[in-house]
């Protein structure tokens, strides 16, 4: 059964299919996040008297089984699946029968998703700060090997000013440093729980929002339920536009890379490992990666302007 | 062996890994156009005398072999496999040894998968037309079973004029029209032949373009090597372009519809079969499908957004 | 009196201010564009008996006078005329008394507008196309002059094949090619005349719309009046693509400039009187005026997603 | 004399008119500031020695006259004083002679500018920072006063749920918040000195970036001279991006209103004086204010799409 299955006149199967679109593949990645939050969601209701403690037991059980199994290898969804959701709640229905049915109350389909995709980018975001730390800790050690080194400064691609390779490896830090400031900041905000907030207009029953801020490790909740799902694209062009701001470092870094290590320039040589060749040209060390690394930066200003213009 | 592979010290394999991307996903659709290039290659280079007429007979028996294989089935690609040329390359290696490997004479990478993207284009922009073609038949019998029925014209979502439904229904006939316009003239440019450019300098060897053309449908060619390269996203945009139009078309229509099928505006009414009910709320009828075909432009804008910058 | 006051209880000036916004400084441009639109609807208004042969002419009189007089010099704006349509009918007005205000009969300000802008656009893209055969003829020139020289093809800024200066060159004549082709197809659209749509709706009088197609010279009319009024932004956004893709070739071609300029390259040389040197570094020639050429093609892809998210 | 004259052959006439482009007409707002800037430059030349008492007692004279005045009335510019900058050195050295030209030293025309621009900015942001506190407290006391009044919740254009007033008002505090955090953030990046970086790589002379940073009133100073340079657009997006946010606020409140205040919903009355009537429709009472309000955010989009391009 569809969660929004009307009961009455079935939806259309072409109809289902485009509503469904790539959901069942995009899914896989917010499995076990989904099941953190419906875990959350069950507590809070045993707490609120809405279900048992048998119940809340049979359901947590089964739904801890399913994060280790999810944790090690997220689902293969079919079209049918329609998303996660529904295969979890059907999952749920399946080895516990109706007690399955009653994960859904006080809550909707829309702040269960959002809930999911919080904690999904909230991870997301700790590997980005691994990652980026691990980037500046490499240019400080290469700042330190090149200090003084003279280096010529450009302006309009023309030699303008000497400097020297440390000045420019620093630029590129400071850089990465106000990303990561940005990318703390836009944290704070995506660290918010949406749960509770239901279709956007919160639920009759009085749910314990800070019960499950506090299970799913939140700092806070969004107060307001309209605008907990107003947040829904709002957040994730705040976070879109910080991982473009970087990968816009990213890209001038690269492009020094590849004009300072072409022939002409000469200044930088690169590793034949971090090359590859020509089909017809097999001697040829082509930048290949620092190209990847620039047009990646103009994806996400696509991405960008998807996100800031549905919402 | 990688087609980009330098022989001598070996590429990183997380640089390879990053190189290939999703390629591997991507080619699956383009992989049936990748063999009909090679096909028409083949005996191009057969006629210049570059290939014996035994050589072509073995090469193309191979290769029809695929095309049916993958006009039913695409290949699943793994990582290793690179991409759909690199299999094919090495698929036609292990069957008929060196043979395999004079394929790529006269041939860059860069004009083989251009022209596999053209052709695979072609064939949807073909599919696009059938779709649109039926749009336009059903909106011009509504328009006649319509006609004159009074309808209230809107300015600022307020009531401005008497208007017909049929008035309403053809504004969209003459814009679907435009598109139309716009779609067959893009066809032109995506219907010309890349394929003998090379790497953007053409090839020592001298090619017989005109016949690929034929063989391959193309009308005509792209004459200088270099702009055939930088079409390359050029002519891509060309197409996103038009396709942003046409959903833009379609999203307005998609939003009258939202509007006058509320329960306040009440003019048209969904058919159960066509909405969807909220998990919540099942008796709620919700106009998700016109809802989605409006994001779907927004989503083509930010495509757009993209190929223009990256070219 | 403002076009759209209300007789009733005054728009605040805040209001009316914020309305008129810029309009007053943009109006300039198509001042003289309004009168020719206003003159060929009063002669079809004479033409059908709305007005008198008398009023026709004295009006025509009025409107021939501002047209030459805004040819040469268009009228400086202030926020109070609020904008080009409200100043013509209140000189009018001032000239002619209530004659004046009979020319508003069958228009809307919204189908006044879209003319003077089509015609506008028309007239500019004239005065592209000149330019455009211009850079064409120096190009071609410039080919033959450098036929046969030797070059060197780059792919990914390394050194690849051998080229010709002719063979680089070239590149843009084609690309510049596809360009105005484009260019002549989009101005099949914006040549149709929006005039007799109205505010979308079209007027309870029966207009002659070919008779104001014929005289204000567009090759046809926009049908259906719902569309003419949703072609504004549609159409400007099929002008504003072409003009970023023919603009995107300049780009290309200027970023090649830069890099072949500089002092690393130096396979071309840039006069003084095209280059400009740095305040604290007089003898450096900086390409600013190509750098400036590929930052107006970024500046169109701005305005084209706005224009697009508008419509 | 152009600041970037080359003083030898003299550049063309229409190259510099290409350059100079409209920036006679927008440097008229940053007039004051870049006045500011080079009285904090000359206090500091003057500090390290460069500038004798007398000097700099009678160049300071000069520009806090010229600061009093662009303050109440900034100076119409032409084609032929380029700029502001080159205005107001033109200014000094006919004033004052020789001693004019010295203002130059340890500064380029990047640093220069930058620091005109972001202190511009910084004025600009305690501006917005005013009216969104006065929008706020307005969203605040109509929260208070519709306090639990009952509204519809729409979710897909449709009544969902029972909701009120004040949890609708309420949805665009708690946004307008975000934003009002978001701005603060951005604000520190702005509020970081570029005074001398120069053209990015510094003076060979020992500048005191502290004092300029200390007598401007920014908080701090931009480190690296390269990474000054390459903010100038980096910081401008985040900006752009944070007034994008704001406006998207904005325009989902003003897009409620629209429908909400329309003849068929009728939840909201606008009054007379903040709509304006139709040409043809006088009575009518068009919400073009929220339609106004709502297309600016596009605006900005696309401006963003730009400055993300270019840096």
């Amino acid at each position: 059964m569809k969660l929004w299955d009307k009961g009455q006149k079935k939806t259309l199967g072409i109809v289902e299919k485009f509503e469904v679109g790539k959901d069942y593949i995009y899914d896989r990645e917010i499995a076990k996040y989904d099941v953190k939050g419906t875990i959350a969601h069950i507590k809070m209701l045993n707490k609120i008297g809405i279900l048992s403690e048998d119940e809340t037991r049979k359901l947590v059980l089964e739904l801890e089984h399913l994060e280790n199994k999810f944790g090690k290898n997220p689902p293969e969804l079919s079209i049918e699946d329609e998303d996660i959701h529904t295969y979890i709640e059907n999952y749920l229905t399946s080895t516990l029968g109706d007690i399955g049915k009653k994960i859904h109350t006080g809550r909707s389909r829309n702040d269960q998703v959002l809930t999911a995709i919080r904690l999904y980018e909230k991870d997301k975001i700790s590997e980005i700060f691994e990652i980026l730390d691990k980037i500046l800790k490499k240019f400080i050690e290469l700042s330190k090997k090149y200090k003084d080194k003279p280096f010529i400064g450009y302006t309009h691609l023309r030699q303008a000013m000497p400097t020297t390779v440390d000045t420019w490896l620093n630029s590129f830090i400071e850089a990465l440093e106000d990303d990561r400031k940005l990318l703390r900041f836009v944290y704070e905000f995506i660290d918010k729980n949406p749960l509770g907030s239901a279709a956007g207009y919160g639920s009759p029953i009085k749910l314990d929002r800070e019960l499950t801020t506090k299970l799913l490790g939140f700092s806070n909740y969004i107060k307001n339920p309209i605008y907990a799902q107003n947040t829904r694209g709002k957040y994730e062009a705040f976070l879109i536009f910080t991982l473009t701001t970087l990968l816009g470092d990213i890209a001038k870094f690269s492009n020094d890379i590849i004009i300072f290590s072409s022939d002409e320039f000469e200044f930088i040589k690169l590793k034949d490992e971090i090359t590859t060749g020509s089909s017809i040209m097999p001697h040829k060390k082509n930048p290949d990666v620092f190209e990847l690394m620039r047009a990646k930066c103009k994806k996400l200003i696509g991405y960008l302007t998807t996100t800031m213009d549905i919402t």
